[in-house]
């Protein structure tokens, strides 16, 4: 049970780090000045944000229920043998709870705020997830598809290869947050960034915008379908067999 | 005493570092050019500032005193039973004198630069934290004090989490350090992000405006509510408690 | 074949990341707004996108291959013994690969962006590196033969140092990637940073300029004679060679 | 004399990161647009690649030398009982070398971009360190004084407690880098930041501006005394003496 706890605890910071920086404070004019950038984090520092989050999260709470925050993260490292197929559902149901939670809660704060509204003619409210119309730069969904599923596919990698056993003990959160920075810089502007089925679900459904959830879907099956390759390419191809197989409990993946 | 010493000097450098960076870099423009941010920090660069006081004054000093430098902290840790009740009072009174001292010669040097003002019309004078009106974007109490409250929530998960002992030995200032950056990558606009009782009163004192000190209470109440909520469900629910309870003396957590 | 495929791997994720951040994201301005940079990653973003590729790349598989990811670091690491000639060759190969799949990739997602052009008169099309016309801010060739050789030479002097014995184990992929970002934070404005062949050759095949083909060998000859220099440096005048010469297995360096 | 050259090569390292990226990219407009800074990396940019030569410096050289690559963290650590006198000689000498060197490499480099100017109306060509009409924002005498005098202090705080003997191993040269970072966070508006009276010789000599030079000494006078009162309230007030008191070869300090 702590674990399920420590997930949905874990996943409910990544969505109010993220999203909530992005919400919150992507853009910020100089008050009565001209409507330009003046203090906003801009991508860069939402992207650091979002790899905060991880970081921090799976340092802490990386002990107690290896910090995954993500279906997608649960599901490659299930197909990679390093975690039990009956700790899926559970896990994933955790995840999802938790990136609820967040977005409700940046709903509220944001509300806050008299300026706020949801408007229906900004592409990704919320910090939703999208493509075509609902890119941040208009990408199409080919071309979110296709970044989606490899950024996914390299996240675990790194992932599975930064927890292996030959790996430096200790840096896998560093290096897994930093590695979702990292997607974050890259793809912000074409599905403002998901790779995290969880994440988009959180948000997706306080935005006010039904044509946005219409497109959840591609952000389930494309991160999903990457770490489901990523575990099979990590297990089959680059893992060391020659050591024991099954880790029961690994530590500090998210 | 070693340690009241400590607790004062990374407190004043906390505010130092934080509010410093904020009162003196946050927006530069070009000389003689248009009125704006050319070089200077905006919000990314604030937060990063205030995540590297902890980064850096935890691994310097966090092996004498622990690296709380502040009372939200020093109080989420003593309800999650690591660290004991009679080291309250001194504590926070340290780290309450370090802000004071840092409030006050972030002042005098803030006075060198012959443009300096303490303008009554800025919302928040001396990077004081506030709600309303003193909210940088003009947030309302309810959300200020629901942001204050969860993010310290969080940050002390994340070091009770962080300094426990099936943790990565080590990257518990880290961790901490980036977590600070975090929690102001998603605030800096709502309060102007306090999660710090010391660090909000060692400012609000010189800032010059009264109705922010008549606002210090908010930023005394939140934190320390959200960070005795986080000891007592990190040692309820997540600890595990077959390993001895009390730790005489943490190391590295802020 | 293992080191192969993981050579392949990085150096993808390394040209992925890097190019990628800077195709898509460096210049981002709001929708019907200005033509200003205001979400952008500008130089500062992409140079932590480059460091990012080898910090995580690195900790996921630097076990694997040592993860040099880059022809100029092979070089290196062979005149430092630390590598040896049997495996220079397909070493590089698997890395042009790996960056020539990247620049594939960087083109065929920014070409789902219905705004995307390849223009002839940008200097720098797909993140390219350059000198003189296409240096992004107009050095000339000395200047970037200058700051390639140097900046090359002071990035393997980090990685053989790094990676040495009597160093702190474990940081090695941290070290030389914040290495490379502040190498490009450097030098972006001279050559757009190439300090590694591979990731030149992978953009500057698919970037619709035979010019900056032309331009490529710089970018082999520079990066590599550095490289060359800073291996035979730190083993003839640094290294303590009391200590046993060839390490068969070098972990984590790039 | 290996000790001699990892300096001379930190140090060089330390001018051509912090005061290259300075020169060469903390502003950069679009070309052909307006004259604001669109990709330039600002303040915030350049105090990350001070940050990381230290960083990384410190990391690859550190068992050589430990890393100083500056006359106030030498003078510091000797004040601390950490450093014999017989080496500051040298340590400093072989320091300004570097800088110097760098300082000179920087002013060819820059000559490579046919709008280089060293413009004697700029108040810190090269990246020189001033106050008065010599500071960036125009800070006098005294807050230059102040500021500098007590950020070294708390740097060689951080400096003597990350390499105390109970720190967390390793970490040292993070710790340090990123405290250099912090420090440029808060300080470059006011002196354009010293710490370091090598980096502010190193390009002093070649920006061609007499005034620059003749303020020199302040960049001498007042990190050094802020290193010998740390060294010396970390040795008397801080340090557990019960544990052996000089350590012959402190690794990885800056």
């Amino acid at each position: 049970m702590k674990k399920y706890i420590a997930e949905f605890i874990g996943t409910f910071w990544l969505v109010l780090g993220g999203c909530g920086s992005a919400v919150f404070a992507a853009f910020i004019s100089v008050p009565g000045g001209e409507n330009t950038n003046e203090f906003g984090l801009g991508y860069l520092g939402v992207s650091v944000a979002f790899g905060l989050t991880v970081f921090t999260g799976a340092y802490g709470l990386g002990h107690i229920s290896g910090g995954h925050f993500n279906p997608a993260v649960s599901f490659g490292l299930w197909m990679g043998k390093r975690f039990p197929s009956s700790q899926l559902a559970p896990y994933i149901g955790a995840q999802v709870l938790g990136a609820i939670l967040a977005g409700f809660f940046i709903l509220i704060v944001a509300q806050g705020n008299p300026n706020f509204i949801l408007d229906p003619a900004q592409s990704n409210p919320l910090a939703t997830n999208g493509f075509g119309d609902h890119s941040p730069q208009g990408y199409s969904f080919m071309a979110a598809l296709l970044i989606e599923f490899v950024l996914t596919f390299m996240f675990l990698l790194v992932i599975l290869g930064v927890t292996d056993k030959p790996a430096p003990a200790g840096f896998a959160p560093a290096a897994i947050g930093l590695a979702l920075t990292l997607i974050h810089l890259v793809s912000i502007p074409i599905t403002n960034t998901s790779v995290n089925p969880a994440r988009s679900t959180g948000v997706a459904l306080f935005c006010g915008n039904p044509a946005l959830i219409g497109q959840l879907w591609l952000f389930w099956l494309a991160p999903i379908a990457g770490a489901l390759l990523a575990g099979f390419v990590y297990h089959n191809v680059l893992e060391d067999l020659s050591r024991p197989a099954v880790a029961p409990e690994p530590e500090g993946e998210n």
